[in-house]
This record gives C-alpha cells, sequence and structure tokens, in this order.
C-alpha cells in the first residue's frame, strides 16, 4: 500500500515538487507537467509523453536528452486534462512541431485529442499517438482497442530518439506508429496495489493465484490462474507475445521484462533466465534487454514481458544514448543548450463577460449549486472510486472531487467578479475540465460549456431556456464521449433526465417542478447501467466483469441532479 | 512477499545466471559472484563489494566503469563464504592490489576478513573495510559496531570512482574510510519481506506503526511509531541523521533517500520535498541527491536517509561518471579495455590423503552421519529460521540446509574416493563453509577441519582421538569467531557437551557412551541460551530484544549431536 503521503488530494502536486527538487539538472516544472531543464533548439521535434501518475519512472522519469521533451502528470492512475498537455506541449515546442504519445485509454486519448486540437488553433504543428501493445486487452482483430502499458516505453524511446536525430514531425510520427505495430506486450498480476490515503486496495487478487492481462490500473485479467514457478512464467509470457509476432519481422528483438513495484529486481532476474533462453531457442536475437522497473503501478505485484520487433532503424534508436533522471544509457554529448528561461505561468484569468442584474442572480444561485455539489461529492469520493474500480481504474470519486471544487472555486470567484448565468458556467467548466483529469471532468466541462452558451448572461433564464441548456450539455457531452445510448456512460442517466424535463417543460411544467419531477427517472436510469455491457473506450473483458455494478459517471452525475433538486426544495 | 522463483534453494544462482545474461556488456560470472566484463587495467587497483544478495542493486547491480570491479553474491542476507570472497576478489585484482568493502555484520567481517588473509598468503595485496553508516544500530562511542546499510552505497562510490582514477590501494583505502566516517544513515520500516518458499514474512511491523532503525535484514530497531505523515518522517529522519554531523563537516553533502523495495518512487518524492526543505533551512547545499532504490530488502516497506558530509576530493569522486547495470551517470570514456577471457572454473577438486581400510570404515560412517544431519536439516529450516529472525537476519535455517547439504555431498564423495575419517571430515568441512554463506558455515568448516586434523587417516580412532577431536573443534571455533561463553552463541552449547564428554571418556567410558550421555547437556545448555545477552558481533538493541529466544546456532548444534545420538543408537 501507499503509505507516505501529507494530503492524499495534493500527492500529485507534493510527488511532482519532490521530483523536480531531485533532478533539477534534468527538467523544469510547467503548469501540468515537466520539460527538460534547456530550451529544445531549433529544428527539433519534441516528443511529449504522459497520463496519469502512479507510474514512475513513467512519465516524468524519462525527460531528458535522447528521450522525451516533457511529460505531462496527471493525478494517480487519471488522465491529465487537455489544457495540460496543452501546456506542457506548448512549454517544450521549439519550432519543428509537437508529438503527443500516452497509452490508448479513454481519458488520455479525449484529453489529449483535443489539447492536440487547441495547439493547432495556435498554429502548433501537433500530431498525437496512443500505444496499444497489450495484447491481453482486445483481440488482434480490434488492436486499436488495446490499452498502453510497458510497451509504452518502447514506443516513446524510439519516437524520442529519431526526434533527437533531428528528424521532422512526419517521419517522428511514423517511427512512433512503427515502433507501436512492432511492440507487444503480456502481463500478470499477484495483488493490488493501494491509492494513497485510501482505506482498502484498489482491487485485490486471490492468495495464491495470478491474474493474466490485469492491466496497470487494475483494469480486470482475461483469466486466473494458480501461482506458477518463475519458469512457467516465462513460458506463459514468451509464448504468449510471440504468438503475436507480427508478419514479416525479423528475428532481432529488444525485450523488456518489466516489474509492477512490488515484484522486486531478483524476482524479475529469475524470470529472466528462462525468458532469455525460450527466446534464444525460439530463433530471436535479444538486443540490449531491460530488466527492472520501467512503467510500475504504485506498488502493485506483478510484471509484464514486451517484445518489439527490429528493423535497423528501431535497433538504432533503441540502442542509441539516453540521459534521464531514471533511464540513461551509453554517453550522451555534453549538454550546450540553452539552459531554459522561468517558465512563465501560462494559466490565464477566466474571461467574465458583461451581465445585467437579474444573469448576475442567477450566476450566483449557480455557483451555490455547483458549490453543493463539491461539497457532496467529498463524502462520495471513496463509494464512486469503488464503483468505478469494478469496470475502470477507480479514480472517478478523485476526478469529481477535484472537478467539482476547483468547479466551486471558479465558480465562486466568477460571480463575485459579477459574472451572469453563463460566465459563471463557463468559468466552471473549464476549471473542471483543467483540474479534474480523467475521462469524466472534460465531458462535464463540455456540457456546462454548451448549457452556458445557451443561457447567457442577459436577463433570468425562461423555463424553456433551461430545457434548451440542458439538451445541449446533452449533446456536447455526446458528441465529444462518442458514447451513444447503452454503453453505459454518464449518457444513459442524462439521456432519460433531459427526456423527462423536455416532456414536463412542453406540459406547461415550471423548470424547478419539471427537475424535481425528473429526478427519479435520473436515478432509476443510472441504477440500471448496472446491466448494460459498455460498447466502446474499454477493452472487451470489461464489459463482461462491470455487468451488476452501475457505472459510476451515471451514478455521480444522478447525485449531482439529486443535490439541486435539495437546493431547490430548500428555495420554495 | 517474494513470489517467483523456482527451486527455493538455488534462488540466488537463477537469480545470477538472468542478472548475468541480461547485462552480459558489462558483467561476466566468476565462482561466487561477478565482475566487469573487461579486464581490470595494469595500475589500477581492484575495489571488490559484496554481501549477501536481495539488496539490489546492491552489490552486482553496482559492478562497471566507476563502480565496482567485482560483487561477492551470497544468499539471500547471508554472508557468502570466504572462499567465495576470495575467488571473486582474485578474479577482479589486476596487479595493483584489492580493497574488499561490505556493510558491518559479523558473518560478512569473518568472512572477508578470512579471504584477505588467503588473498594475502597468495601474494595478493588485499584489504578490508566494513561499512558502519547505521546510526540506530550503536551509540556514536561504539560507531564501529553499527551496521552498515545504504550508506555501502556512498561509500562503495567514493573508493571505486578514486581506484578508478588511478590511485593506488593505500589512497584507495583511505578513501573508503574518510567516506565511511562522513556517512551517517537513518532508517525506518513499515512492513517485512519474506524469503522465498518461506511461508510467513521474516519479521513483521504492527499495522499503522513504523519501526525506527529496524535493519536491512528485518534486525530489530530501536523504538516503535505511529505511521506518521510524508513531510514527519523527513523531519524525523532529518533531524536524527544532522544530530550526528561530523566535527568539521562542511555544509556540502551528498545524500540518498532509499527506498526499501515497497516504498515507491512516487512516496519517495513526496517525502524528499520536504526533507529537501529542511536540509536547506539548516544551511546544507545538497549535491546531486539519489531519491530511489539503491539498496533494498526484497520487498521490503520502508526508507532510509543517507547524508555524506563532502570535502573537495569526495565530491568530486560522488559527481564523477559512472557506467554499470543499474547505476549510470554522467559520460564514461567509451570501453577501450580488453575483453576478459574465459573465466576458468576455480574450484579445485578435494584433495584426499592416503587412508587405511580402518580409516575408510570411519570415513564412512562420518559420511552417514553428516548426510542424516543435512536430511533433518531440510526440515528444521523454518524453525531455525524463525528463531534466528527474532535476533538475527533469519538466515540460519538456509545456511545450515545449504551447507549441510554441501558438506554430505563432499563427503559422500570423498568417501567413495575411498578417503578416510580426516579426508572425509575436511572435504564436508570445506564444502560447508564454501556453501552455506553467513557466519554459522565457516565455524563448522573450520571446527570439522580442526577435528580432522586430529583424527587422522589412520586406523580406527580411539576414544581419546574422538575427545581430542571434538576439543579442536571447539577451539578452533572459538577462535575463529571469537565469542566467549556466555555471548549466546553456537559455543554456548558445544562447550557443556565437550566438556562432558571429556569427563566421561576420562572416566573411562568408550565414546559413544560419553556422546549418548552428553547430549541432555548439549539440548539444555542450548535452551539455555535463551536467557542470555549477546555481547559482541551483534548491535546492542539486539540484546534486549533477543532475550527469551534461544541462539539459532546454539539450537542447531544440539540438533546435530543429537541426530549423531540417534545413528549410535541405531548401530548398537
Amino acid at each position: 500500500m501507499t503509505r507516505l503521503f501529507n494530503d492524499p488530494a495534493t500527492f500529485t502536486e507534493d510527488m511532482l515538487a519532490g521530483f523536480l527538487d531531485a533532478n533539477s539538472t534534468y527538467v523544469v516544472g510547467v503548469p501540468g507537467g515537466v520539460v527538460r531543464a534547456s530550451e529544445t533548439p531549433a529544428g527539433k521535434v519534441a516528443v511529449v509523453v504522459g497520463g496519469g501518475s502512479g507510474h514512475y519512472p513513467a512519465f516524468c522519469g524519462v525527460v531528458g536528452r535522447g528521450f522525451a521533451d516533457g511529460a505531462v502528470v496527471g493525478n494517480i492512475f487519471t488522465s491529465p486534462s487537455a489544457q495540460e498537455a496543452a501546456s506542457v506541449a506548448r512549454a517544450a515546442h521549439g519550432d519543428a512541431g509537437v508529438l503527443l504519445i500516452t497509452g490508448n485509454y479513454a481519458g488520455d486519448v479525449m484529453n489529449f485529442g483535443l489539447a492536440v486540437q487547441q495547439l493547432r488553433n495556435e498554429g502548433i504543428d501537433a500530431r498525437y499517438l496512443p500505444v496499444t501493445d497489450d495484447i491481453a486487452s482486445a483481440s488482434p482483430e480490434e488492436s486499436a482497442k488495446r490499452r498502453g502499458i510497458a510497451g509504452d516505453f518502447t514506443v516513446f524511446r524510439c519516437a524520442s530518439a529519431i526526434a533527437e536525430e533531428g528528424a521532422d514531425l512526419d517521419t517522428v510520427e511514423q517511427v512512433a506508429a512503427k515502433a507501436n505495430a512492432a511492440t507487444r506486450t503480456l502481463g500478470v498480476a499477484f495483488d493490488g496495489c493501494t491509492m494513497p490515503g485510501a482505506d482498502r486496495p484498489l482491487f485485490t487478487v486471490a492468495d495464491g493465484t495470478m491474474d493474466l492481462g490485469l492491466g496497470i490500473h487494475g483494469e480486470p485479467g482475461v483469466s486466473s490462474h494458480q501461482m506458477p514457478t518463475a519458469a512457467e512464467l516465462a513460458e506463459l509470457l514468451v509464448s504468449g507475445v510471440l504468438t503475436e509476432k507480427p508478419s514479416g519481422a525479423t528475428d532481432r528483438i529488444a525485450v523488456i521484462l518489466n516489474g509492477l513495484g512490488r515484484t522486486k529486481y531478483e524476482e524479475l532476474f529469475v524470470v529472466w533466465k528462462t525468458v532469455a533462453e525460450r527466446l534464444a531457442a525460439s530463433g530471436h536475437t535479444v538486443v540490449q534487454p531491460e530488466v527492472g522497473e520501467l512503467v510500475t503501478s504504485l506498488d502493485m505485484a506483478g510484471c509484464s514481458l514486451t517484445v518489439m520487433w527490429l528493423d535497423d532503424e528501431l535497433e538504432r534508436l533503441w540502442t542509441s544514448p539516453a540521459d534521464t533522471p531514471a533511464y540513461r544509457k551509453g554517453a550522451v554529448t555534453a549538454v550546450t543548450d540553452a539552459r531554459r528561461a522561468d517558465v512563465a505561468d501560462q494559466a490565464t484569468a477566466a474571461r467574465v463577460a458583461e451581465a445585467d442584474e437579474a444573469s448576475q442572480a442567477s450566476g450566483a444561485l449557480v455557483a451555490q449549486g455547483i458549490s453543493a455539489i463539491a461539497a457532496q461529492m467529498v463524502k462520495a469520493e471513496s463509494d464512486l472510486g469503488r464503483i468505478d474500480a469494478v469496470a475502470g481504474d477507480g479514480d472517478h470519486g478523485r476526478g469529481m472531487v477535484k472537478g467539482t471544487s476547483a468547479a466551486a472555486a471558479a465558480a465562486a470567484a466568477a460571480s463575485a467578479g459579477h459574472a451572469g448565468t453563463a460566465g459563471v458556467l463557463t468559468a466552471a467548466g473549464e476549471a473542471w475540465a483543467a483540474k479534474a483529469g480523467g475521462t469524466s471532468g472534460v465531458l462535464w466541462g463540455a456540457a456546462l460549456s454548451a448549457a452556458a452558451g445557451r443561457l447567457g448572461d442577459r436577463g433570468k433564464p425562461s423555463d424553456r431556456d433551461v430545457a434548451e441548456a440542458l439538451r445541449a450539455g446533452h449533446d456536447a457531452l455526446a458528441t465529444l464521449g462518442g458514447a451513444r445510448k447503452g454503453d453505459k456512460t454518464m449518457l444513459d442517466a442524462l439521456g432519460p433526465f433531459v427526456e423527462s424535463f423536455e416532456n414536463e417543460v412542453n406540459a406547461g411544467t415550471d423548470w424547478r417542478t419539471a427537475w424535481l419531477a425528473s429526478v427519479d427517472v435520473a436515478q432509476k436510469a443510472a441504477a440500471e447501467t448496472a446491466e448494460l455491457r459498455p460498447r466502446v473506450g474499454r477493452a472487451r473483458p470489461l464489459a463482461e466483469r462491470s455487468v451488476g455494478t452501475p457505472d459510476a459517471g451515471a451514478i455521480s452525475l444522478a447525485m449531482c441532479i439529486h443535490i439541486v433538486a435539495d437546493l431547490i426544495e430548500e428555495k420554495k
């Protein structure tokens, strides 16, 4: 378990502060993460990696010469926000474009995808690649749905090394895609890890067994096995990965035997003995293997085997020098790049449009509602995390607390600055998306912003305005998330609620009464997500495992609707 | 717990095979451990580090340029034998002498001390230094009794770096001593680790508490505390270490915040944040700190803070380049040294003196006895380990199994080769000392060899011969171990047994009857060691903690005496 922390809510910030102090010759902090201490030289493509934290050395530990130019650092096991990704990419960018790479997780894909759009709007040539090496997470036919685990390392490494050689952005992107296509990982877990401050592990594995294909955030595996010997495990991993040898691949391979945190070096070497024998017996030549901790999951017990099939180019890149806080290899030329000037805080003040008095009054009520939601989320955090851990990575409670508290603070500030309904909602949405991280934060942010657009900053919203704002929020969320009805997402609670609300308003009911009348609809729909099977955004095995447990996002949405209803009752 | 292994009895060998394969550009295996893959150049002092395994990267992970020339690799938490230490030192030695360094543990001090004598007899200028950085293990007045923990790393590093610069052996030894005198460590543990194949942890720490000063093999700490926050822990460690600032020290310091295996990087960085603040506030300048896993204890939960106060020389050495499997820093000059030729297996066949028929028959009986002992030790292993874990490092059962099984095999081979009493006992003693590792192996080896010298290879030993052989064994053990009656060692069981045996024989009893009559004396004496307090070879806190538990070495000795008695009964 994770034992050492101060306030669990500031764990990532505290971790980052310590990391930056200990590695000040390599890295400096910027909003959202870290970049190299030296300026990105003219003509050099920047490679920015990232994702949630808790995986050290991934991701901030590999920022440095021959490796990444920057790392976006989310909360533990939680995607950073699009704002954070864009902020780090902006700081790392020189003048030759930037490639962003993460593992293939719904939250990362969404946030880094949005960041790329934002960067392009600013005139920065930005690209994005999600790594899909985990062969246990989807079938070969659906390899694009696979998660990224320790294979992140080989892909990051090759893309970064060719960028260091001076290749242009197209080439860096192609090499990253080639490395990803050549990389396969199979992992096992023996026991779970505990998030800072949590009172129980994120997940457990039954004593004396191991779970094949279990994800690095505890996502369920594909099968459970009796605990094998080291040699049996080596056989299982080698034969599993070699089954997926890409057609036309050579017999030269880069290999990583990666420990997840509690499976230690001595054990890994015992396993490696047989891995090396089996790989040699299968006719492969192993090039500079890595046996150690490269992509961890706090103190999770388990390990994974990654193979990247090499061509001449990938072999040159894999064996090239690197000099970073946590990964060093060969002799890196002495650093002559200019040391980075102090990085200005790029946070911008929330824009507040002029609002009339009626709208300011509505805005104050909105701020009050968001504040009530934030207070309730603190109490609901661990329950939401537990529900989310069944099918996901258990970060939903944390994300809702971070998102709603940031939103409440931003809304209060906007309201104090005389913002109207739209101004308050926009400030809240932006803060929520920026601070929550993960998938839900950016979706809530988009929904609030869309609703704000419909409500405006003039006058008191009519019943129909509120109905249209809800619909606009719903549609923005559906469009951005790409989910459909029945996909087991928050949309499955929001859709029936908005429909019911519209029906009531259309029948002449005022919006407050319509809201009260629709609360039960939302709660029932949220509970009923327990019986749904997810279609997109998650690897297939999860569908089976999550049946019987509702979707955490739907549940928290229904809670928010209920909290607003309580406020309406109070004010009656 | 340690989950991945094949046969727990071959864990270290399997680990070493995997380590050597994965790091073949850096290291090659030799009997007893590893040396650099390149030859030690003419004029360069060799630095050989070592101790038990289970501490990776210590010790084999730091063999390479700018660091150690060789590492002696014992079993998990068990000292290598003197033969192993000498073997690695011989292979690492160029022509300029060799410095051996270990942490200050009784087994290491004895075995490496013997190795140094042996090397000197062969004409190799060899020196030995035990590291004593653990301030919790003895008072400042008795600093020479302190254990070596993560401070091993700073001392190894500085000694190795000056050797790499081309300094002579006197200088290398002086620098090692200076680095040791300037280094202080304070550690804490939150939970124990489990040896491969063991059915329970080596030790435990009560839930929600931490043990201050707990050793890296689970040696008891000095005080128990409620689990602190990361910041509180940082305060405790910094203030504890700074209390011991050497007089006249500068304010420039090398610092290591070391994780023991399950306390992960993110947690260490959170602690480091406050450590860095406190060190700065105390007026210190931290030079290139290390925050990570450098000296581990399998998957033990805990961490330690090491400070080495720097002068110009130590700072130059601490910041110099290194290129090893597990620790790399700066740019090391391209390797041009000759690659080492295949290292010949230096194991020598047991010497077998010519023996007459009567002595051959006695030798066969001796071999049978040792075989019976070896079989029983397998059954007693976990009990002995548990007893030993109360006051020591829990390795006694494993050591007895490895030692007696090697001794039984060697004795059987010698007997099959027509060796007599002395030949069989000598072969058994040498194998025991070579393979058991730890403290007890070398003592048993010395005792058997001394007894062999008295019995010879001619004729059937008389009753008086046996009595004199036992006394010779007793004296050899007492001389080598340096223990006295009442020090809570195996001597406290052997002494009363030999005395009783001598009295019986002096009274005219035959040796078999004398043995049977003395078994109870040995067992009673072994049990009574529970009430003794150890005087030497262990840090003081252990004395209190071990009261009430007998000495594991005394217990296993009494068991061996009992097994021989059973055989005598059978043959009657």
